[in-house]
């Protein structure tokens, strides 16, 4: 697979899935940049790695973040310039999220996803790239205009 | 139920759904404003009301926004001030982003959800109160100061 690096984060409700996927993407051949937790600290809190992980693909790459039902997460992360964070629960939506909106990070729930479902929506997402169709693209420069409103 | 005016939007993809919940949210007692779209327009863009929507809750009540996958009106509310916007898929989530994460605005998706499932999310989401706990408030705080970053 093509080397993308994806940023990763989780709180200390995600930190398990967090560690699951670093490896597993680690063996499909991807580069993966780990911006914590290091270890599970039961008041840590989300907005934290959010903040992180959504700093880092402003620069570069896709970014992946584990909370418990990746809610809070996600409405962090959105509030960060030039990210879009969706919420994702199946592989359909892995590919909508990607081909429509050009999501560069993806939320995961740690408390809802098997292993194995997370394992086939993070990769699904990571390879499926943004069609570029001009009524997408119009789209998300209407979300661009919004950022600080 | 207590009189909470409920800001509601759709672009073409979630009309038919949003169409649908202004009435049963409206025969539950409920107060709903209609943000459009009013009829279905193929060309229409999902960030025009889910700025429509989040710029009313920013000032008072809650928001129910339908797009096809849930995913791109959900980045474009969390763009703007104060609006903590998620995409639910079940009533647990529902409860959660609620509880946790104070949410003030409803993400559905007009492609994946039956009308019933809807109405059982929308009906448990609103009326679930935020729990107020010290270690939620301190997350939305952190999330309020990384807004324009």
């Amino acid at each position: 697979m093509e080397q993308k690096i994806i940023h990763i984060g989780a709180d200390h409700a995600g930190f398990q899935l967090k560690e699951h996927l670093k490896k597993y993407l680690q063996k499909k051949g991807l580069s993966v940049k780990d911006w914590g937790a290091y270890k599970v600290v039961k008041t840590d809190d989300y907005p934290d790695y959010a903040k992180k992980v959504a700093k880092a693909v402003q620069k570069e790459g896709l970014g992946i973040l584990v909370c418990g039902s990746a809610e809070g997460i996600c409405i962090a992360a959105n509030k960060i310039k030039k990210i879009r964070a969706v919420p994702v629960w199946n592989t359909k939506l892995a590919k909508l999220s990607r081909q429509h909106n050009d999501a560069n990070i993806l939320c995961l729930s740690g408390w809802q996803l098997t292993r194995k479902k997370a394992e086939k929506i993070a990769l699904t997402w990571i390879k499926t790239p943004f069609s570029g169709e001009a009524r997408h693209k119009r789209r998300i420069q209407k979300i661009r205009r919004m950022e600080w409103k």
